[in-house]
């Protein structure tokens, strides 16, 4: 049978501040990129993330970032890899310890915002973030960019790199994503998108916006959660998906 | 046999600011407070505070305190108890992943600060970090002053509630300590100070500044190690201890 | 001819998280309370609000609070005095150079959240606060609430300290607010709030719960604009006091 | 008259950690260059060595920085131009504020940490720094390295840009810091750093580590204060000054 999993980030309010609608969002996704606390998410935020993604049956991941509050995990942050791979075992231990409480656990990582980035081509600092990984124990697998070095810096440290694609994203024939400040970068309709991750799961590519055919190993597809338009969405590509009969479920 | 605990607070330092010789206290105390990173303690320097605890024998605790570095935590904050609460236990949860990764693991929870001198009498703070010991598992026992209500909190929800004595301070008749703003509320002398915790092991008494016999229930004793004195009022304690032949060790 | 002020708390937002809709509610205050960083406000939030006040010829004031971002200042913080009153001094300095560069400048403090109702009845941060505004210099005037023991202190110093009334807020026969956690303390029915305001404004009375009629020394009325809700009340009572003939303008 | 300013990093202490002596640098500075509370300095701290380079005569300038207290300012941030200029505005409005309440006045504006470095080369983030002291107003010099884009960005702006020496960092030929990587970068002879200094001062030259010399422009030199040898080797060099005939004062 043809599965997929479709991954959201949640848990990033912050104090006063709300930030998603992680209710609805834990509608149509099945792995919960759950904050930790360094770029978004105080602990009485996630804690409630956890026992709702627990309710509503989604897999829970530490979504790992900079310690960056004011600028939300999203801008490079120069640091050392030994801080860096401490920085991470820390949120990735806060988490743990929460999503238990929870009655959950953690079942893997992904980096964020400018982390994430960074450790396309940052051999350093991906090696930091899978040393961490490797520190916590149990082998969690991570969750990256297609063509990441952090996917290869993984592997050779024997834990699983699973890559993903982005839903509302257009892609460069090369299988990069269009910048965001050139036009068409972001997709806004959800019929459009919905029918590409239908594609996506049961062809394995991705039409470039060219109109060339790109194979894609990805094994999840990335949703946004965080405006009305995101979850609605959200909504119509699972509802797509399933409609095409394909299972929606974590890649763990 | 007779024996005791002495417990010290240690992983105080904060990114490019020292605190503390932790390397030295290591060799007087046999369990360690370690900071968590809210009132003090980044990653790094806790993760290396672990890996010296554990090379010396040295017992891991989570010493856990109010979100407030600007305050190093000696300032009472009044939040809601599940913002304690999952404070407390998010604190947890990164020292746990830090311990292990470094060979250790948490062995007891003690407070800090303004949150160990607000549970003395605040119920409802004592509860919600009695709750978050209780949600991380493994009923951890918990550290706190003679008298605390917070050891009544621990011991209803089925936790170990263990009373400690300061090394360094007077007392008064009644048991509690001389304030700091009275003068000999802090003792400097070593050899003093040594005999007064030889006695307290041995007899179970403290000598009050009135020179009334206190009994005591305390298991463990708090020394300090925030500056060259104190480093060697540590070593004069155990010394002294040991000369008497009582086994310094923790009460785990 | 009769006239009153209309406050609103603003540059409330932080990083990517977003409150209030500053540029809807300055359609209708006449001063604004803009966020200095301590407890919401990045630098950047701040400097667009101000732009937005100085061409919208909106009053700015000085919202200082406990340094507690992830309380949102709304957790009371036991810091010493001395500690306060460079806390508060430190976030005049940096609102006023913003407002300055915007091409404003600071007219009067009003204390946020939890020192706001700190300062009703604790005497010694009262006293800080009105050390810190002197120390800034040029006896900015102080919006609190009618009663609040910080009034007292001000005076004393030479400060002028203007009262508040809450436009949305239940009022005891005892001039005291409602509590929140009472029914009906909250009210929703802009007409209702609108009226209430009017006759503050022209009679100078509020009616309390039971209905009695309370003399009210307020010189301004604090409104909210944190919902879309509070932004249509908002603009129903200025609609409705301009509709009295009353002149909406700063009390400075 | 010949004559050198002399200045250093004070003000680092943060809450309960402390750093350097600022009491005794002052006794051989005539600039401060004061921590205004993103990399380091808590709003006491700056307001105590502001009233200490008030009295003991010396000139106080804003060092400003990332916002990174984990990290000291050490780690180059990839933050935007505004989200920069708003930062650096913000603090230097409260050190303002903080200087004027002790009886002193910013004179300078020095970046600090991986912000100096960046600015060497950065041309956005160094107009972003001139863009703030500009937005500050009246034209506060800049305190740089010499060949810094930092100091094309200040000029052109009509803003004065001083570049500075190092006292104890050896120099290569063209003119460029020996990378504390490489053996010999930091000079530690007291003695020889002082004779150094009194050359740079009267001739205007530097001796790199290959013999060969550099002409300098240097109007200041920096001297570190955290440490009993830097305390130490700055009494040396401005012992050696004046003994040398050459007045020790601001360069503004």
């Amino acid at each position: 049978m043809v599965y997929i999993d479709l991954n959201s980030d949640v848990g990033e309010s912050f104090g006063n501040w709300t930030m998603g609608d992680d209710s609805a969002i834990f509608r149509s996704v099945s792995s919960a990129n759950v904050a930790c606390g360094f770029h978004a998410g105080d602990p009485s935020t996630i804690a409630q993330t956890c026992r709702d993604a627990v309710e509503a049956g989604v897999t829970i991941g530490a979504h790992v970032g900079y310690r960056d509050l004011a600028g939300f995990g999203r801008r490079f942050l120069d640091l050392s890899p030994t801080e860096l791979a401490d920085d991470v075992l820390y949120q990735i231990g806060a988490l743990d310890a929460i999503s238990r409480a929870a009655g959950g656990t953690i079942k893997y990582v992904k980096p964020h915002g400018a982390l994430y980035n960074a450790i396309v081509t940052h051999e350093v600092q991906a090696q930091a973030v899978v040393d961490a990984v490797k520190a916590f124990g149990g082998d969690l697998p991570l969750l990256l960019l297609p063509g990441s070095v952090a996917l290869d810096s993984a592997e050779k440290a024997g834990l699983r790199g699973v890559a993903e694609a982005f839903a509302d994203r257009a892609y460069n024939p090369d299988g990069t994503l269009v910048s965001r400040r050139e036009p068409g970068a972001v997709l806004h309709d959800e019929n459009e998108v919905a029918a590409n991750m239908v594609r996506l799961a049961t062809e394995g590519v991705i039409i470039a916006r060219d109109g060339s055919t790109l194979k894609t190993t990805a094994e999840s597809i990335c949703l946004h959660g965080d405006t009305t338009g995101a979850v609605s969405m959200s909504a119509a590509v699972r509802r797509d998906l399933e409609a095409a009969g394909i299972d929606i479920r974590s890649f763990v």
